[in-house]
């Protein structure tokens, strides 16, 4: 059976990279859709079977959109996550290929990209004018369509291949241990790549405290801290509702279904926590780019 | 002596109205910066006294980009805190004050205020194209030079006022609790004005917990905990070093001259957190928007 795999588009971004590397092995059409709300709604409303977005950035943070979506908008659950080095290149159209840097006038790409290539632009081209764009590929797309435009472009290397154009240098961010964590939401379990079974088990909670109970974000902690339950991500987000009012969305490294994990859930919920599990999930870190296939 | 305040702008914005709110009784000057980062340098580099600047909102969550540069650009402690209600309006330009609100083919406002009032827009206006503005201030501007264009704008009763726009209606935020923290920044202490004086003293945190240590932010939580300090907020932040490595930022309501402030801070260095204080201040609530004076 053919799966359809939504994912933040359009062709040639990092989540593209990343959707393939996930289901490579899959008999899957990936669809590209143009915003973290489309593809999240996409499977949500059964359009798609599985969707993949980012969720973490190694410069900018949490990509709140994906995760107050994940809150309030839809009800599918986190089936997988992979942890993906994110490798930016500066991309020239070929008739500017043998200019110098400095002679370039505008930058093209998407704010998370120019975030994390800031040093790197001061250094080579300060002079140049910052354009952004909705994704690195649209920077790239544009680049392509007008070669009379002094211009660069930062994405990705499949982005510029893609588009014919010139890989001017590769791995420009600021910062090389620059990971992505993306994760893929459906309501159908899946199997991963075979040769990426080692992984850590994962469980995302969204917790809600009670109010009026200072210490309560404690207790919770308490809870795993005194089962040695490892926890990779703990952050709070509005719950809209006032100023001061979060959910905390917890990531834990143990499977929902472990004892230990079954116990703390019941003790939080026991303190008069609500407790939502947003997914029970394997979680793949990618170190090497080579092991990307196709 | 006149001091010079640097605040987000332009004229008529909320962070406009809160540094009035703080600084009403003083004998200063409000200069409007165009971008955070350039707030919150020209205080850093001494060309202004003060800075305000909004940290939090209650339905965006933090405001990151501050948080970021208090973190990693600049070097300024936090000397005050206002938390303060944000009514949206509706404007519109004095012709079309009386058409139907499902004429108008365009809104113009910053993303937040876009945001803050999603539900209302569905409900009044779905066929309006939105514009992102860079602040309410600039979408009021547009529409004030733009008679012609059949469009609203949503944002302070002032940047209406001030620019002859029609306030169509008030209070058009999804959420009646709708309160945004603003922060002053200065290298001098400052007094607020008399009528606020009733307030909490907060201080704020940006703790790094020591690496392949699991529980760290746990033991963190019990030093506070033990000491019944309340954590009004707590968040966690990149480094931007990689994936999963974060500062904690800490709000906990008391004095860091506090005897037992100095125990927790003591407690959570000898258990080799780095610790930064970004302040100690006293943080005023505004429940009634009549309490702004001019």
């Amino acid at each position: 059976m053919v799966e359809t795999i939504a994912y933040l588009g359009p062709q040639g971004t990092f989540t593209h990279e990343a959707t393939q590397l996930l289901f490579s092995n899959k008999n899957s059409e990936l669809v590209p859709y143009p915003t973290i709300p489309d593809v999240l709604t996409a499977v949500d409303q059964g359009v798609s079977d599985l969707a993949v977005v980012p969720v973490e950035t190694a410069v900018g943070g949490s990509v709140n959109l994906t995760i107050d979506w994940l809150i309030h908008h839809v009800d599918v659950p986190i089936i997988g996550e992979v942890i993906y080095p994110i490798s930016q290149c500066l991309l020239v159209h070929p008739q500017h290929a043998n200019r110098p840097l400095q002679d370039f006038v505008r930058i093209y790409s998407h704010p998370q990209a120019i975030a994390q290539c800031q040093e790197k632009i001061d250094e080579i081209c300060p002079q140049a004018e910052i354009i952004y764009t909705e994704s690195t590929a649209q920077g790239a797309t544009i680049l392509q369509s007008n070669p009379e435009d002094l211009a660069l472009a930062i994405g990705t290397k499949r982005a510029g291949e893609t588009r014919n154009l010139v890989i001017k240098e590769e791995d420009i961010q600021d910062h090389q241990n620059n990971f992505t964590r993306f994760i893929a939401i459906g309501h159908k379990w899946v199997d991963f790549q075979e040769e990426q079974k080692s992984v850590k088990h994962k469980t995302s909670l969204q917790v809600t405290l009670p109010s009026d109970y200072p210490g309560a974000l404690f207790q919770v902690l308490a809870t795993f801290s005194w089962r040695k339950i490892n926890l990779s991500h703990i952050e709070s987000r509005p719950t809209k509702t006032g100023l001061g009012n979060y959910f905390f969305i917890i990531d834990a490294e143990l499977s929902h279904e472990h004892v230990l994990m079954r116990g703390a859930l019941a003790e939080i919920k026991a303190l008069g926590c609500n407790v939502r599990v947003l997914g029970s999930y394997p979680s793949f870190q990618v170190n090497e780019l080579q092991s990307l296939k196709k």
